[in-house]
């Protein structure tokens, strides 16, 4: 089915993302719901709505559980067939995969995809613990690695194998919190310099305090359809034209290679080779940089740049909103925020607002392809989706 | 697609069921993926298998989520792409539906279901606290409800509106016992009289000892593929021709009615419908004894009774081995034991075994149509399968 639309988007919606006091994450669930079924006044959501996959990483944040029978009933969807699907920070990137096979099923005409993470209300060292559980238990949290420490260990061999830079790692940031501070739903709205970025303190060398993803609250959450039945809804929907998703091993440990997500260039060639684009067909894409050297590996693993060149590619200005290839133009991770179970269709609402030209002062001029990219743990779990203007 | 078949099993595996010490739960899900294996010599597992849907429900149990993926490795199968199904102890029974969503979708040709659950290493009251999640945490955890409570709750309203009584409770529990001991992977294969089970002593009234499900550790897991490409891995495929699936309200106090799960009789009619198929025509099924007033309530939800009936269909021996509907031959949750995430695929598991006539001393005659009825949480989520003899 190479290059024909798998499923189409008809709305998304997004929570507020930031540190959100007093409220559960199924009513942050409820809110992205709300704007989703907003944008689509065509579709009655307990008439037409036909399942619900919701992303959702930790149940110890909120000591909840069995989050896509809560979510669906906070969004009044009851009795709709609701389940969680959990692959770390890539739950949502999962969900949507198991929405388009629902779909594509021919036992689902019209499905919700989402997911919702509520953390700020834990403390830091509860939420590093709860992080944790996506990583290996006996080898890796049981000897004191955390997340921080897994991705300095792939910084330290990037740099070590390509020569990149902390300077490269800061461009990152810099270029993402500069996205974000143009997001009004982002968690963190304000711009920062090189320098702020290079003298911030250390997390896991070489990682520093701004190369480090938020801890932040959000949920998200995109419609899908059968191609033929997109127009019943909306006028411009998105086309999901690719869908890739692969697994590596649990443990970092037990990997070839550290400088390279290998369940990221899988489920990329996946996603590639089903909607028949190359990478330098992509006009925006959304990139999991839960640290600013995971943004570089992707730029690597997605085929913008060779291997070995993502640090220069960040620092060239390239995947700026001017440059030629944006990415993360909701300000990513980094400056949007990672509300972790909420992040991969907080991507896919990102595309959808840029591929139907609702992105405000963000916007990349004329967008016809968008892709986004899952990672859970350590390179653990790869999601790779790509998106076609309808 | 009324009676046609959805997709068929083509093999199956389940771990010991039991007090498994020194094993984590990656390694009796590798058990269980090994006896599905063996039995299907001509499947290669690394080249064939396109997807995996692992049912899990709690990462605090082994402080380990990301459960997908952590089975794949152990089961030998990265680079496939995984995801963890959760939704309470019906997560299983949900994975279920995933892969048959994944075959479906044209996607995937051979997928695995399986899921696993690692518990008796932790204290009772963790164990009760870390079930507790797939409740409502601000309604009904917040203010000290357990499960035993909320079924109590329901045995209790069963008993004022029907009149059933604690003998017909004790009656599921001696059967459900006797049926376990024929299983050589049962957790508990031993016998009980009535008098034992009533004279147990009291969890949360009328529920005793003797009517509540096990503790126990356990991995289960199912091969799916085409109808069509069936017969190339196995001479006596079974195939699902019904799928159902509904959640109702995460809080109990939220219901209308209290002696009936909403979820179970709404799945259980998209299941028949699909399949084609009376409650008559079944002739072994699996339900979702977590405690024995769930059984009376499934076998009224299921159609195997009028309403209200369930109390006296218990006590005539009619779901006996013997009986007109044997109804958990394996033993059940009640006595084959309740590794929640396992739960759901280890009944498909069984049905599989009845069905190909390898049931051993347990075996139903030539039983062709069976079925599995999982329930997550205080009947909060629900899947209905059908199977059919292929």
């Amino acid at each position: 089915m190479r290059g024909k639309p798998l499923v189409s988007i008809v709305s998304a919606g997004l929570s507020k993302f930031g540190k959100i006091e007093g409220m559960y994450g199924r009513e942050l669930f409820a809110e992205a719901a709300k704007e989703a079924f907003e944008r689509c006044p065509n579709l009655d959501p307990k008439r037409d709505l036909d399942a619900l996959f919701v992303g959702h990483m930790g149940e110890s944040y909120e000591h909840q559980g069995h989050t896509g029978a809560v979510a669906a009933d906070w969004a009044g969807l009851i009795p709709i067939p609701a389940a969680r699907v959990e692959a770390a920070c890539s739950s949502s990137g999962v969900a949507l995969r198991m929405g388009i096979y629902s779909v594509l099923s021919g036992l689902c005409d019209v499905v919700m995809v989402g997911g919702v993470e509520k953390m700020t209300h834990r403390s830091t060292p509860e939420v590093t613990e709860f992080l944790a559980m996506a990583s290996d238990f006996p080898f890796e949290q049981w000897n004191g690695m955390t997340f921080p420490g897994l991705y300095a260990w792939m910084a330290t061999a990037h740099m070590h194998k390509y020569g990149t830079t902390e300077t490269q790692l800061a461009h990152v940031a810099v270029k993402n919190h500069y996205n974000g501070s143009l997001n009004p739903k982002a968690h963190m709205q304000k711009e920062i310099t090189l320098e702020q970025a290079l003298t911030s303190r250390v997390i896991a060398w070489p990682l520093k305090l701004f190369d480090c993803s938020l801890i932040t609250d959000g949920a998200s959450c995109v419609i899908l359809t059968r191609p033929e039945l997109a127009r019943k809804y909306t006028d411009t929907p998105v086309h999901i034209i690719g869908s890739g998703h692969a697994c590596d091993t649990i443990g970092v440990y037990e990997r070839e290679e550290f400088t390279s997500i290998r369940a990221a260039r899988i489920a990329a060639r996946e996603a590639y080779e089903m909607a028949g684009v190359e990478p330098g067909d992509v006009d925006v894409a959304e990139v999991h940089d839960c640290f600013t050297i995971a943004e570089i590996i992707a730029y690597e693993d997605l085929g913008f740049c060779n291997p070995g060149e993502g640090g220069r590619l960040a620092e060239s200005g390239e995947t700026s909103l001017k440059g030629n290839i944006p990415v993360n133009t909701s300000g990513g991770l980094k400056a949007k925020g990672h509300p972790v179970g909420a992040t991969g269709t907080a991507q896919a609402y990102e595309i959808y607002l840029q591929l139907t030209g609702q992105a405000g002062r963000r916007q990349v001029a004329d967008a016809e392809i968008g892709l986004s990219h899952n990672v859970g743990g350590a390179g653990v779990t790869a999601t790779v989706h790509i998106y076609r203007r309808g």
